[in-house]
C-alpha cells in the first residue's frame, strides 16, 4: 500500500477471482463458465461492431435495454445494463446502503458482498446459514437492514422458493432487497415478476453463465423505475459508456437466440443431475443444486487435498478456505465429456487413497 | 430520486455525455471520436475472441498490460488497464482523495472531475483559468492538494509544456498529481517519462481518441508500482474482469499497428491546422489546439446560436452552457471531407446573418 492510499480502505480486502493458471491446459470447472460457445449471431454481431469501434457506444444502451425489457416483460425504464453483474451489484450497494443503512447477507455466499460493503464503508451483518446450508428466511424478515441474497445461493447451489423470497421482500418495506439471480436459468424461480408489486426489490442477473458471455462482461438489474433511475445516476457519474459497443450488440443477439441458450441450460441441468448421481455412488455428499455447479465433499478426502489432486491431474475446481466449507469443493458443470473426465479422475484419486 | 437513495449523493449531478441524436444522420463532430476506423487486425482480433465469449477474460489483463508497457517503455507493474479512462480516473480519485485529501483542477476542464469528486465525497477546488484560457502553473505549485490536470486541456485544446507539468509534480511531493493525457497523441509531450522520477505522478491515457476505439472502452494509467497496486486493489474490489475479452485483444492489436494510428494522428493534425486557418479567415477566434478538436467563437454569432444553426443543417458540435465559455463551441476534427462540409455550412450560416 502506498503512503497516498486513502485510510478509508484500511480494512478492504480485494475479491479474489478463480485462478486462471497458464502452465497447462486444464479441464476448467472452477469459474462457472458455460461450456457452450455463444451462438453464431452473437459472433456476427461482435464482428459487425468491431468495424465501428471509433464511435462511442450508445450511453442510453437503448437497443439492449429494449430487448431485455421484451424478454422479461417489463418496461425499458425498469432495466439498467452494466459491465458485468458485479457493476450492477456495486451500484446497488453504493446507491442504497451507507453508514445509516447497513446490509445483511448469509455468511456463506458470493464472496463479493463483503468486499462491496467494505469498499463503500457500509456496515454489514453476515448471517449464518443453517447447518444444512439453507437460508433461514426468518433471519431476514423485518430485519431492519438492506438485504442481498444470491438465489440460488453460491457456492452452495441451493435455491429458495419464490414465496420465501417474497416474504423477505414484503417484510422489509423500508429497506432494499437485492436478489442476485446469476444462476436463475438453471432451475429456480425469478423474482422479476415481483418488481411492480414491491418498490424495494432489485433483481440482478448476468449474461456470464446461462448466456455464454462471461468474457463479454454484461449484467443487468430489473427494478421499479425510481430505483433504476438512482442506479443510472451512479452509472452516469462513473462511466456513462460502461457497456462497450460489441458487448451491447452481442447481448441483443443472445436474447434473439434465447432458445439456443435455454436449450443449453437444459443440457447443463441434465449433465448436473447425472454427475450428481455418479458422485453420490462414489460416496460424496452433494448439495441440491439449482445452478451450473455442484458443491461436494467426501469424508475420505479433505476438500483441499481433493482440489489439489484434481489440479495435479489437469482438472480445476474451486476450493474456498473458509472454515465452514473447507471440506467442500465447487465443481462447475461442463460438457458431458468434461464431466466424464472429472468423474474418471475422481475415481482414480479415491482409488489411490 | 427514490426514498431509498443514500443522502451522501444529495449534491451529486451526473455527467452529461455528448448527445447522440437518432433523428437523422449527422456530420458528428461533437464527441472527439476519431473519423478513422480501427485497423483490420483490430477487427480480426474482435472476431476471434467473439467465439470464446463463454470464457472469462484474464483478470490480470496480462497480454495487454505487457504490450502497453513495451510501447511506453515501462514495466508491467507500472500499468493498469480500465474500462475506458474514466474508470482509471475514478479509481485514482477513490484511491488517493478523501475528506482529508482534497483535489484541485481548473474551472474549465473535463466535466467529469467535479462529478468524481462529488461521487466520492471529496472536497475540491476549481481554480480559474487565465483570461486566455491557459493554466497558471503557479496556482498548482505547492498547493497542498491533490491535482488533476488534463494535458492538453479540454475543451480548450491548449497544452502545457512538460517542464511546467514537472514543476507542478515536483512541488507537490506529498500529494498525487494526475495528468489526464486523453489527447496527448495530437501534439503534446507525455509525462510518462517522469513516472520513475516522481512517486506521486499518475498518467492516464485512453484508446478512445487517437486509437479509434471509443466504442471498445479501453483506458490505462501509468504510474509507479505502488500507486498501480493501490488502484488494482480497487479494480479487484469493484470488477476484476473490468476489461472484456474482445476489447483486450483489440487493444493489443491496436498497439501492434501503432504506426497506422500515429499516421492518422498526423492527418488529423494537418486537417486541424487547415480548418483553423479557414475559420480564422471567416472571422473566428480559434484557440491553439494540441488535440483533435478546436475551440472556437465568432463575435458575429452567439455560441448557442452557432451550435443550433449547425445542428439544423446536420452538423453536430459541442456547446457548453457554462458562463465563461458559452460563446464557444468545441469542434471535433473529422476527415478532410467532413471538415469541408463543416466549413461550407459555417459560411452559409454566417452569410445569412
Amino acid at each position: 500500500m502506498s503512503r497516498f492510499f486513502s485510510h478509508k480502505y484500511d480494512k478492504l480486502k480485494a475479491y479474489v477471482p478463480g485462478e486462471q493458471p497458464r502452465d497447462m491446459q486444464y479441464v476448467k470447472l472452477n469459474t462457472n463458465e458455460s461450456p457452450y460457445p455463444p451462438s453464431q449471431s452473437v459472433i456476427d454481431a461482435a464482428k459487425q461492431q468491431a468495424g465501428l469501434l471509433n464511435l462511442y457506444s450508445d450511453p442510453e444502451i437503448t437497443s439492449l435495454t429494449e430487448q431485455i425489457s421484451k424478454i422479461y416483460g417489463v418496461s425499458r425504464s425498469n432495466v439498467i445494463c452494466t459491465n458485468g453483474s458485479d457493476e450492477a451489484l456495486n451500484f446497488a450497494f453504493m446507491a442504497f446502503c451507507d453508514q445509516d443503512r447497513p446490509i445483511a447477507f448469509p455468511d456463506i455466499t458470493y464472496g463479493f458482498y463483503p468486499v462491496f460493503a467494505e469498499l463503500n464503508n457500509i456496515p454489514y451483518e453476515e448471517i449464518p446459514l443453517c447447518d444444512d446450508f439453507t437460508i433461514n428466511v426468518d433471519d431476514y424478515c423485518s430485519c431492519g437492514k438492506n438485504v442481498v441474497i444470491a438465489n440460488p445461493n453460491a457456492p452452495t447451489g441451493i435455491a429458495l422458493s419464490l414465496d420465501k423470497i417474497e416474504r423477505i421482500i414484503a417484510s422489509n418495506p423500508d429497506n432494499i432487497v437485492i436478489i442476485d439471480e446469476a444462476y436463475v436459468d438453471f432451475g429456480s424461480d425469478s423474482a422479476v415478476s415481483l418488481i411492480n408489486k414491491y418498490s424495494n426489490l432489485i433483481v440482478v442477473q448476468t449474461f456470464s453463465k446461462s448466456r455464454s458471455m462471461a468474457g463479454a462482461r454484461l449484467g443487468f438489474a430489473i427494478a421499479n423505475e425510481e430505483l433504476i433511475r438512482d442506479m443510472n445516476t451512479l452509472r452516469f457519474s462513473t462511466n456513462p459508456y460502461n457497456v462497450n459497443r460489441m458487448t451491447m450488440a452481442c447481448g441483443v443477439a443472445a436474447l434473439v437466440d434465447n432458445d439456443y441458450y435455454m436449450e443449453n441450460c437444459k443440457q447443463i441441468i441434465k449433465t448436473r443431475e447425472s454427475t450428481k448421481a455418479k458422485l453420490i455412488d462414489l460416496g460424496f455428499e452433494v448439495l441440491d443444486s439449482s445452478t451450473n455447479f455442484l458443491f461436494v465433499k467426501n469424508k475420505s478426502i479433505s476438500g483441499e487435498r481433493f482440489y489439489k489432486e484434481l489440479k495435479a491431474r489437469g482438472v480445476l475446481v474451486r476450493h474456498f478456505s473458509k472454515d465452514k466449507i473447507t471440506e467442500y469443493n465447487r465443481v462447475t458443470i461442463g460438457t458431458p465429456e468434461q464431466m466424464e473426465c472429472f468423474i474418471n479422475v475422481t475415481k482414480e484419486i479415491l482409488g489411490e487413497l
